[in-house]
């Protein structure tokens, strides 16, 4: 079996906000997907190990953020690449509230959600949450960002575009890519001299799993 | 509430091949996932009125073949409209088997996975099969398409990519789209002049659910 040809399946870049009792998080996601029309309902799959996880299980809510193509990496590290159990996300970053006070962030989106849990599938190291949307919000016109381009953006390799905001190019380098959760490497030191304990900060899982992205 | 907020979310274009008791089907869908890396889980949903969802709830297996940039708006029409109840897909159409006699389709796609359902989640109109991958094939290094793309390239709004095989562009026009199953209406009448008894192929919802794309 061929893993790397899961890695054709194409995803979108999304915000994921949680609130539960007073506590806000949010962590990005690639996973959203729209399961049936009558009525509305979408599908995020959620590392159980991120603390977005644990509210949104006690919360049974949540809010997806639709990134736009003109998102900025600072957006996404942001999100992405820290944890809510050491820094609070929403200190210093402009967000809204929806009707059921759960975060949800318009800069760089260009459509939110609002969703209730209807239903939630253990599948292991992830669950998979079912969500009636209750509210939805098309912000502007723009390109939904896909995980491909996201990729792209931070390789270098396409140019970022700009609505408003503006994004900092970065050389094009080779990129090392968690298989297990897709976390891209973005450490100061080489990622070939980081020693043979590294661990992914994101999964946990060991420098073996990382490949060429 | 926007419902053209959901219409925000990517999606990539695959063919879902199906088996059971010798019959042979396949069917278009937007929506396959990777839910956990270990095991290789993915998610597919299906339209329960798809003579494709008949077979795939029927034998507990399925395969997905993931669609190039460079396929072909023949191959999706072959297998997105029109009903397998009707026609044999596979007649005159060249596909492999997989290891448990389902089909693939190797022709315009960069990869395909061979299911077993470990799971199925009753949505209404469709059902989420959970699939345990059981076989994984890169076939080559092409681009996944999208869903957007597809409609850009439909729409004749962006010019079609060969990788072997030759594309027409189509003219550009006013695409209509029906909100609920996403049918692109494909018919040599405009669509203004259709009665307003005209019902959706795919999904059998009236006129009044399309929308201008």
């Amino acid at each position: 079996m061929d893993q790397t040809a899961l890695f054709t399946l194409t995803y979108g870049v999304f915000i994921l906000g949680a609130e539960n009792n007073g506590a806000k998080n949010a962590c990005i996601i690639n996973t959203c997907t729209q399961l049936t029309a009558e009525p509305a309902r979408v599908s995020v799959t959620v590392l159980k190990s991120n603390l977005t996880h644990y509210m949104v299980d006690a919360s049974k809510k949540f809010t997806v953020s639709v990134l736009g193509k003109h998102a900025s990496l600072d957006t996404i590290a942001h999100f992405g690449f820290q944890s809510g159990r050491s820094v609070d996300k929403f200190q210093d970053f402009e967000y809204k509230v929806d009707t059921l006070g759960t975060p949800v962030i318009e800069k760089d989106s260009i459509a939110t959600f609002s969703c209730k849990v209807v239903e939630q599938i253990d599948l292991g190291s992830h669950t998979l949450f079912i969500g009636e949307v209750i509210d939805a919000t098309k912000l502007i016109n723009g390109e939904p960002m896909t995980y491909a381009y996201y990729r792209d953006l931070k390789a270098g390799k396409v140019q970022p575009v700009s609505l408003g905001g503006s994004v900092k190019p970065t050389k094009e380098q080779v990129q090392y890519e968690c298989s297990v959760c897709h976390y891209i490497y973005d450490g100061e030191v080489p990622f070939e001299e980081l020693p043979d304990t590294y661990l992914c900060p994101i999964c946990g899982k060991p420098k073996s799993v990382f490949y060429e992205a």
